[in-house]
């Protein structure tokens, strides 16, 4: 007999509203960059999810909208990367799938690592209009992560999308936690091909 | 005070099980193909959704593992597509985020229109071994609907990935029920820049 779930459901760490702390107004990208990149590690602390957290905020009020961490191992489905989880819970936030539409502010997406073959697929669609991001793609190449086949210059294809993109922006301070991560040994999946 | 929701659920139309009937085993690609379009007219027909619709089918024994539609405006989250549910459900299903995990079967994604940017860079994650495809990117586009900005040999990209690749598999059965889409005025999403 054919069956399958009636629902999905995917469930955030406990710990993330007392990490936010009721911190929800920043100051400029390196503030929030900052903010998110601890999230990163804290989601590795925590073991909850992968290196990597992502963030959606109110570009006119430096606001925090909403908080995502990699929970691809601990949530059980390989498109829970923390860019994808940052969009699905604003949007639920705001009730609009498209965080573009008329009545909201200017969204951006702040990203701890630059966003992976899906999550830039993804990002026209969320309705952000600026794009943030920390380590680079190489960055995350090199502790064994596989960023998938991305058009080679995809924040030139984003801002013919009249998107903005920032990078390395803390860019360092990003790297240290996936270096950490592979000292740690972390369990680094996607990587059949490397 | 910082608010954002403990956990996302988005729900599966409720006609899916009735629509598939227990019908779960296919013969070949056409049959398969034939089934996941007549879910994407009926997840118009049903107003539960975009005209697209997906599948994980065991490639072994022909069997069907999840069927998946699009439910983007349904369910308020711009990542449904119809092959990002599909791929969840399967993975959900048989407990791995890796649908190419040892100890599972070879597994295949059967699409009724080529994936958009998204949906191309979430394959190599999801583990799945073979997309089949119905109409063209082309065929969505002239409808309105906007594919993203994805490679332009993206079936080469999976299949250097050794994600094996067909295409125009009843692609004008698929390319019908997009036609009817538009014929019956439905909602175009994620026409910002057409």
């Amino acid at each position: 007999m054919f069956k399958q779930p009636n629902n999905i459901i995917f469930d955030l760490p406990k710990w993330i509203i007392e990490y936010v702390n009721n911190r929800t107004i920043f100051t400029n990208d390196s503030d929030k960059m900052a903010f998110v990149i601890k999230a990163s590690q804290r989601n590795v602390d925590a073991g909850t999810g992968g290196p990597f957290a992502a963030a959606i905020f109110n570009s006119e009020t430096d606001e925090l909208i909403s908080l995502g961490v990699n929970l691809v191992t601990t949530q059980g489905m390989s498109i829970l990367h923390a860019e994808m989880v940052a969009i699905s819970l604003a949007q639920r936030k705001l009730g609009s799938y498209d965080l573009g539409a008329e009545g909201l502010p200017m969204l951006e997406l702040a990203t701890t690592t630059e966003p992976c073959a899906m999550c830039f697929g993804a990002i026209p669609w969320s309705g952000v209009q600026r794009v943030v991001a920390g380590a680079r793609d190489e960055d995350a190449r090199h502790i064994g992560f596989d960023e998938g086949p991305k058009l080679k210059d995809w924040v030139a294809a984003l801002r013919e999308r009249n998107i903005a993109v920032s990078v390395d922006v803390k860019r360092d301070e990003a790297k240290s936690v996936l270096e950490n991560y592979l000292k740690a040994s972390g369990r680094i999946y996607n990587s059949r091909e490397s």
